[in-house]
């Protein structure tokens, strides 16, 4: 049933550790272009990724918050690190709100995919420690085999803007060898910031390999789930994101265009 | 005239956005062996390089707070990022202890060492953009001239332990170029991590360049100020750095051994 609060026409929740989710807000837009969203980047304490889990979860809830300020009809969690160590957390903390993360729609979707049922996942310090990605294609079909390998720098070299940079193909070869010993048919790009990379990463694992875009699954997962539920924004105007972010540093705009591909709209600055 | 509170058996305190000020415990405790240091890593809100001047003087001020509390003689701010664009924030903070940043004893060591006059200084995105190295140098003699490049990539390098990696050369090189072409004799340090890899920017910058490694500067230049004031610690024991963090992820055992060549004591973990 749904909140008493919502409605078609309320927003969207989105969060990330930082500007990395915004590639979730790209397929969301894609999939759903007339839903509002209001995406909160946590900027003053980015990135999770090599953070501990106590500190992840604490900072997973206050995340929570403060979307629910703006009564969303749903909470997606763009960052896999939270979705890996703190889902649990968003869901209590959002209460009736239906809360969906990209790591368990990366996983249905790449256990889906898979034929010879050898899946590949790469993602941060922290997300691959997890197990997580492996434990949600388990719960898919148990006889899955899953290869995960954390790829540190693959979001500073993102960042830095080193795309198609020889120093970013030593990087990814060394760290994608591991897994293509292994007869991998699928790879879930288990961070937001690697679809950034992935011309370079198709590049290295070759067309043999199907990648998967978690947030292309996640945003194919809220379409479905508003439409079970009623909720889905009917209307035809295209609304830009609302954007929250607790730090504003100089290099936003520029990154915001790297990885919306277009100009950066009015950020609201919120204080932890 | 010293604090009511302090004596030569009080601690230093010095503090960094997470564990690169290792490198300036490691450098004071072989210039003052007889010391004892008090070290606060804010590793829950590391990096602070990328972040915005507002949120790393808010930072600051916290951070210094927490060392206060265990009254030293003097607070050494390791982190070049706050020596930057928050000393102030933190001499407020800290009363009448004195407080001396890496990035003014690099500064003075530099201008000191130069025989051409030009300088070149690497560091965070925040501090070199900041310009407060060329400020500090230039408050030394104004006719010298400096030449900086952000490096934004040898951080989480040099965290990977890619100490003699091609991709961190590559990385290197690139960045080192612009530099390189202006006929510099003196080339500074600016942050914390990058002497783990000196010996890479030693190789790449050739035998001609003096580097001037700021951890080492400012060890320097506490031994100086304590003397002056009468509180040197003249004992003869050698203490274990008492290790305050944030957060205490997974690999920071690893880094600890990276920065420090020992393994690692024990650490407490503060909530903020």
């Amino acid at each position: 049933m749904p909140h008493r609060n919502i409605s078609p026409d309320s927003p969207i929740g989105i969060f990330d550790s930082g500007i990395g989710g915004l590639t979730v807000v790209k397929a969301v837009q894609a999939c759903l272009p007339s839903e509002r969203i209001i995406y909160f980047g946590d900027t003053a304490r980015v990135p999770y990724g090599p953070k501990s889990r106590v500190t992840i979860r604490r900072y997973a809830r206050e995340d929570t918050e403060i979307l629910m300020k703006h009564q969303p009809k749903m909470i997606i969690v763009a960052c896999n690190t939270v979705s890996a160590l703190a889902l649990d957390v968003v869901e209590e903390t959002a209460g009736d709100i239906p809360v969906i993360g990209v790591l368990k729609a990366g996983a249905e979707l790449a256990a889906r995919r898979t034929g010879t049922g050898k899946i590949g996942v790469i993602g941060t310090q922290a997300t691959i420690g997890s197990n997580a990605y492996a434990c949600a294609i388990q719960d898919q079909n148990e006889e899955l085999e899953v290869i995960s390998k954390a790829c540190p720098l693959f979001v500073p070299l993102a960042e830095e803007g080193f795309i198609d940079h020889p120093a970013t193909r030593l990087v990814a070869e060394e760290y994608l060898a591991e897994i293509l010993g292994r007869n991998i048919d699928t790879l879930v790009l288990g961070c937001t910031h690697y679809p950034i990379l992935r011309g370079m990463i198709e590049r290295i694992v070759g067309p043999g390999i199907t990648i998967i875009d978690s947030a292309e699954a996640v945003a194919g997962r809220a379409r479905d789930l508003l439409r079970e539920q009623g909720l889905l924004n009917c209307g035809s105007s295209k609304a830009v994101p609302h954007l929250l972010v607790s730090d504003l540093p100089q290099k936003f705009r520029e990154l915001y265009r790297l990885f919306m591909g277009t100009e950066m709209p009015d950020v609201e600055l919120i204080g932890l």
